[in-house]
This record gives C-alpha cells, structure tokens and sequence, in this order.
C-alpha cells in the first residue's frame, strides 16, 4: 500500500489488473500520449453490414471468452441493450468477459446473474445502482471494478489501457451502413456523446437499431467507417425509463435556498459577465439554481457563450431565448433536450473525449467558468464523494464529477447540510471521486464555506451578505444537530478502485461488513 | 524489378523509402489494419494556444531536420500556406524535410528553390501541376516521389506508413483554442475534408487562419481537441486563385457529344432510377452531362440519393431543387459549393478517409453506384492516366480517380478521342493511376468502347443506339488520324511512384530525357 496525495492507501498492484500509480495531484500528470487505435477489418464494396439477428452479430465479431465488451448508458434505466447482449452471450457460452459500459443502473440488474454463471467476470464503468451496485459492494466479484470519470473514460479507451474488443451500442436511428444518431426515431435519447468515444476506438462495432432507415442517414453521430454490424430489432430501449424524471422543478424550501445561495455567489464571483460559461445537473438545487440565474441574466443582459454537460430542457429554453449561444451535449437529459440536439443549429452533440478528456489537446472543461456539482459527503479537505453512500454500498457515479471540478475556474458543490439525519460534511469521505483541490465553494442551506486555497474568493466575498463560514465550522454544525456517526465497518477485501481521470487511482471502495 | 498484376515492372526497394509491394489487383489486399494515432500533448485548464507568429509555431512544434509536414490543398492556386511556411522553415535552417502535401498547384513554384537549398528531400501528393512538375520529372529530387489517390493518402495516414510530424493547415475561421471552419471568413474554401485526416493524425497540429473569431467556432471541422497551435496571419490565399475557373459550362461541340453519349449511357445503364447516387468533375463534359441529367431527372420524376466528391455549384443547385438528397463533400469546387456547405442541412462536409479509404469499415465510394471520370490516356487494357503528359511530364494529379473506379458500379471515362493531334487511347498508356479492372466504359466522341469484363454493360447495350466499339477499334481509329505517336524516351531513374489506393504500387514514373 502506498499513500497517495490525498492521503488515501493505495494498493501497488492488483491481480488481474496490474500495477497502480496513486494519484499525485490533479494536473500532476501530463505525460506525451501517444493514442491507440482500432485493429480495423476493411469492408469493400457491395459487402453487406446488416446481419438478422443479435446472435449472427455476436458470432461475426469473434467474441472470444476473456474479452472486453462495451455499451452506452445514453438510455439510462430504459435501456435494453446491456441485458439482451448478455443474455445472448450467455446462451453462447462464451465466459469471463469484462462489461465497460459508460455506465450502469437499477435496470441492469440481471448481470448478477451473469457474473455467478461465470458469464462476466469484471466491470470497468462510471457508476452503478441498484441491487447490482449492492452485490458488487458485498463482494461477488474477485476483481474490483474500476470506476471512472467520463473523461477518464474517454482518455483510457484512446489511450488503450481500456482495450475493447466489441463495442454493442443502441442507436435510435441507423441506415444499413452504420450511419447513426441519436435524436430521430422511436426511441430517442439525444447526443450520443460517450458512445462515440466506443465507436472510434472498439475493434469491432455492432449498431443495435429499432429504426433502420434508408441510406444515407446523416448527419451521423456514428458514421459509417467505425461500424461493422447493424442488427435491428424490436425494441432498443424504454422511453420512460430513458427520459423518467430526469429534470424536474424543486418546490424544496431547503433546496431553494441552496440554489438562492449559489445563484448569489456565481452573480458576485467575478465569473458571471457575457460570455461566460457554465455546466449544471439536473437535480432540484441545480435547476433552480438555472432559474434564478435566467433572471439576473435577463435583468443584467448578460448572455453566457455555452452550456456543457448534460443537457435539460432548461438550458434548451435558454438556449432558444438567445441567453445561451452555444450548447455543448454530450449527454441529453430529457426528451426536450434529446428533441433539440436534432433542431437547434447551435446545439453540438460532443464527444466525450471532446468534453472532458484531460489528455486530449485541449478538452471543453478546460473552458468553463462555472460548474454547479451535487455531493453524497464532502470532507473538510473539500474532497467530495459521490459514489457511495453512508452504509458503505455503491450507489452512484463517477460521471463529468471530477473533470468538470478540474476544469472551471468556479466548482461549486451544493448540497444539503444534513441528508436523511446524517452530516454531509465529514472529516473523511468514504471515497473520494474529486479531489479537494479542484473544489473552490461548497453551499449548504445552512452555510457556505469557501476553499482556503482560493483567497482571492475569499477576499471577493467577505463584505457580501452571505452565510459564510469554514468548512470545519459546517462540519461542527452539522454534527451538532445529527451528532458523529458511526464508521461504516469494511473488510479489506478492495471491491472497487477509483481512477482519477488522468489513469491514477485516487481512491479505493472496500467490501462491506 | 518485379512485374505486377497489370504487367508494370516495380523496384523491389527504394533507397529512403524501403520495400514496395507490387499491385496484386483492386481488392486483393484486404489486411486487418491497426491504425496508428497521434503522439498528443496534452492542454491544461489557461494554457495559451495562440501564437504571435509563424516562427514561435515551428519553434513550438519542435521541427527537426528529417521530419515530414504536411498540408492540404483546398486553396488550390490561391494557397499562400505552403511557400509561407517554408519560407521561415527555411530561414530556421531546418533541412531535409518531406512535404506531404494532399496535392500541389502551380502556385508552389517556390518548392524548386527549398530542394535545391536542400530543405525539401521528399515529397508525397497527390499530384504536381507547373514548373515544380517539370523539375521534378527532369529528377530534381534523389528520392521519387510517391503519388498517392485521395482515398490512398488517408489510408496512408491513418496507418502510419505516412507519419506526419506537424500539420500546417490553412482555415478560412478559427478561434484561439482551434475550431476551425472552411465556410465562414474572408478567404472561404468550403469543405475541409483533406485537413481533416492531417488534424486527426498529425502529432502537431498547427492552424493558421486570417479570420480569428471567438470561442466557440462550432460546428468545427477541425475541433480543438486535435489542434496544438493557432497563428493568425494577414491572408492565407487569394479567393481568385482558390476558385479559379474550376467550374464552367462548355459549348465546345466535341464535350457536348461526350455529354450526350454519356447521358444516355446512364439512362439506359440501369443504375438511373431514384435513388442513385452519381460523382462528377468539374471539366467541362463533366458539368454538361450533369446538365443533361437534370433534364432527365425532372422528366422521369428520378431523385438521386447522394452527390459524393468535390462538390460544384451545379450540384449544390440540383440539390435546392430537389433532384440530389445529399451531398457529400470533400472539396468544394466553386464558391457557389463553399457557400453552400455552411448553409444547406443536408450538405455534409466528410473527410477523406470517409470519401474513399480503402482500409476503413465501409468507405462511401463504397456506395456510389456511377462516376464519371476524366482520362489523360487510356490503353487497351482501360488502364487510365491522368497524372503525366503526352511529354512524359507529370502534369495532373491522383486525386479519387482510382478511388471511385474502384467502388463505383458504373465507372465511366470521358475523353475526347484526340487531344493535341494526339490519340488518347493507346497501347499502353505512360502511367497507370487507375487499373482497367476497374473501369467500365469509355466514352469519346468519335465512339464508345465497354470494358469486356462487363458482359452485363454489353449485353444491355447491344440493341441501343449508340456508337459501340472495341477499344481497340477505337484505338485504331485515332491513329488512322493522327499516326502512332513516337514514343517518349526516359531514362532508368525512377522519379514517382504511383500508389495504388492500397498501398501497393501500380507504376513508376521514369525521368524523361
């Protein structure tokens, strides 16, 4: 074990997996990449990419046991893909693969099933939930999944430290020939953004579509010269569970003043004038903030450059009344903003490479003045956890948390002060996703305390009418009301690593007692 | 020496470039290709992309003696990239560079000086045009230089086997973190779909634009993730040059009849029915059978599906009519087309690799189901030359011609049966770029000649009213007119090398006496 910049113990190395290089500071590493690239079958002319059914698609890629498979998460807790893959796969008997899906959810729970039939044997993603997140917590598997930011993401499959074998992707729209996107079709879901990412770089690619239309399907998301395989099937995925409650307006009273708070903050913090840009959640504070920010930006004709991130149907309104110029999506978050990115000339699907890959030359995050970011626990080192809960288990994800924190000029965390009578500010998270560093304000409903690294915020903000305090002070506040709890008791059994986006692991997740 | 596959003696070695392999046939060589990528340094949150000049942009790439560079050609004769940048690579002392142009104009004259002064040692395009052209085939240059299609120079590219160090890419708009456009700006070029590929594989990828604009210059045809460096200068080409009669409509009686034979080869070819999709130059019979098909289109109620490859402004007029969906452009060739591309929905900027590399998943010459293509000679074989003269001297270029023959259904050359008082069908032509294997028909105006390998083309044309004959026929036919040419005198020298779209090498341009 090695102590890394934060403080966590890192192991040296891990079996199945390799050596480790512990994170040593966010922008510490800034090695010359040289990128990998996909071992690519030609196709000549008159070949034929349509094949009829998944089986068929499954047998031409050459899927052998012990690969690596990918999947997107654009469909959310809709999608269909993730399982009808494996339960195919499974039929096949093919075993021990690694699944790196951009991410999993509650509805991806028949994989503990596959992972006790000896079907999957690894996980590398940017979250989990559900009864699978729980398995996996409690231990089922030997190999401890590797959790990754968006950009992390993009940045290890160019980099090859995540070599895909078959990418399996759902597409809302496809012709015979692989041209793809996301925003036409029965089963819309928007940008295809981290999916691309898979389509660039996997060696062999097989579209999933519910709606093959007539050649040339552009513009496409996916184009042509990546794509092996087209299958059509039924069903891609649920509409209900891709687009269910992903943005919705708070009535909240303690979520309202969060979002009061920040929205005062960005107006006082030197960032907000025109031409600035900002990324924000779909959670209740995050929309709120969205809408009291409109307000000033009305009020002051202040008109922001670009959006990024996740897109809602919020900042598509925006975007239409001309108070955003720009929206960069690399993830729809509802049907307003899926239905948008096919319309609006100025609203970019993105990549996630493009997004927030920190070895590129030069990703979007590296442009943003404001991030608005949401916490399950923050410590007094500003450290902030977002992927386990208090119990210990695996309830969340890694997503643009760490990427978008590293690269605005103003991270803001907001959150409750007490969630569900337990501090979210703590003297250590249990896992750390975004380093202390990268975090400048942190707002509560009970209190703001700002990074003692940014004196300068410090300094903007001392005369404002603001409840300021030290994070030490909301820690104590916090404790004071709900008292210390108890640790959370683990084995030492490593059950998850956290990678940090540039490839060092920042934290490791420990099995559950 | 070995004899390839249409008869063609090849080295079995070049000296600074290493062993060849012979042309095997259009589509024997169907390997699994990794692709190469880029060596890539990463760009941090506040690091400065813009330099204050050419000079500080070389210095920063880290140029070396022996490294290759390249540019693209979408200015045509109007570019000012190439001689400014070697201009001050010549005054930094650096030597013994390749230059790896996607082609070459007159305009480049300035080359001469930089190989005899020892700065330029190589050269890879896909075609020389001028005095440049001249010196070369008179041997200038130690090594041959290595004519490559525009499908084969990204194939080359994506790779490895043409690495290219520093890309020096001229951008009619661009902003200071490197998305970049060809359709907006003073000095407008359209399609950017040569630098693409460069921005894509390059290690160093410098920008160089007269029309700065602000971020973000979205959609990007280049996107800042690729781009290292960006230089603004006073002007990157003259417009004049860049659109410089490349479009016109004849009245010449000899390309009317062409036109009309091959209009009506077409018609009655059984590839014109909606949906087709058609490729056409910029020559003069080119634009008329074009015109003759509208008429047909509007009469048969017909609707082509796609327009692929340089672009003009009567396509572009076509499609706002309604006669051509898509458009899908690597090179816009008039302004009418430049315009266009940043304006009409469905007129898709694509790069050269998605144009007609051989090596990707499914190029979309792939798809194209008629071309029409231009021949400075054809033999008996239907072998095509468009690169050297009846002098032996190069005067032309690759360009897609080998590409689109070889994925077209119908592949058709046009050619006056005499130019000059010299007989453009022939024994054996000078060079070969595109094997007979892949070329259909020959149209002239003093007759037509199918390729025997399409019996189906014969049979289906036996009953029509057309001016059918051998090539052979037609061979003798010309030298009835004008007498067998005497044949060009070269030495031993080997000055080009032809690329086949594959890699392997199809002829060798010989040093003339």
């Amino acid at each position: 074990m090695v102590k890394n910049a934060i403080g966590r113990y890192i192991p040296e190395e891990i079996e199945n997996i390799g050596k480790l290089n512990p994170y040593a500071g966010s922008f510490n590493c800034k090695p010359t990449v040289t990128k990998i690239s996909p071992k690519v079958t030609p196709v000549f002319p008159g070949e034929n990419k349509l094949l009829k059914d998944i089986k068929e698609a499954i047998y031409k890629t050459g899927l052998k046991d012990g690969m690596t498979i990918s999947f997107h998460h654009h469909f959310r807790n809709g999608d269909y893909i993730v399982n009808m893959i494996l339960e195919v796969i499974s039929e096949l008997g093919i075993r021990d693969l690694t699944i790196a899906p951009s991410s999993l959810t509650d509805i991806h729970r028949p994989i503990i099933q596959h992972i006790k039939d000896g079907v999957v044997k690894r996980i590398e993603t940017s979250g989990v939930r559900g009864d699978l997140a729980e398995e996996i917590s409690k231990g089922i598997l030997n190999t401890p999944i590797i959790i990754r930011s968006h950009g992390g993401r993009a940045r290890a499959i160019e980099s090859g430290e995540l070599h895909i074998d078959v990418a399996f992707l759902g597409v809302p729209s496809c012709d015979d020939y692989g041209n793809a996107n996301g925003f036409s079709g029965k089963t819309i879901c928007g940008s295809l953004g981290y999916a691309k990412v898979d389509a660039a770089y996997a060696d062999k690619v097989v579209l999933i579509t519910d709606n093959l239309v007539k050649y040339p399907n552009l513009p496409a998301s996916i184009p042509q010269t990546q794509v092996d395989y087209v299958v059509e099937v039924s069903s891609i995925g649920d509409e209900k569970g891709i687009m269910s409650g992903a943005t919705r307006f708070t009535k909240n009273p303690r979520e309202l003043l969060i979002a009061e708070y920040t929205a005062k903050v960005i107006e006082k913090s030197g960032y907000f004038k025109d031409g600035f840009s900002i990324q924000s959640g779909s959670g209740g504070a995050s929309l709120a903030v969205a809408r009291f920010l409109r307000d000033k930006m009305i009020e002051k004709n202040i008109k922001a450059d670009f959006a990024l991130g996740g897109i809602t149907g919020q900042f598509v309104d925006m975007h239409e009344e001309g108070l955003i110029r720009n929206l960069f999506d690399t993830q729809s978050f509802d049907l307003r903003a899926a239905e948008s990115i096919g319309k609006n000339k100025a609203h970019f699907e993105i990549d996630a490479s493009f997004y927030a890959n920190p070895h590129n030359k030069g990703c979007a995050v590296n442009k943003l003045d404001i991030v608005i970011l949401s916490a399950l626990e923050i410590d007094t080192d500003f450290n902030v956890n977002v992927i386990t809960g208090s119990d210990g288990i695996i309830r969340g994800a890694s997503g643009g948390h760490c990427d978008t924190a590293a690269g605005a000029k103003l991270a803001i965390i907001v959150t409750p002060l007490i969630r569900g009578r337990i501090p979210t500010v703590v003297d250590k998270v249990n896992t750390v996703i975004t380093p202390g560093e990268t975090v400048d304000i942190l707002i509560t409903d009970r209190g703001i305390a700002i990074n003692p690294l940014r004196k300068d915020l410090i300094e903007r903000f001392k005369n404002e009418d603001l409840p300021l305090f030290t994070i030490e002070q909301l820690k104590e506040k916090a404790e004071s009301i709900t008292g210390k709890p108890d640790p959370i008791e683990y084995t030492d059994k490593i059950v998850g690593l956290v990678e940090y986006r540039d490839g060092t692991i920042i934290d490791v997740i420990r099995q559950i007692k």
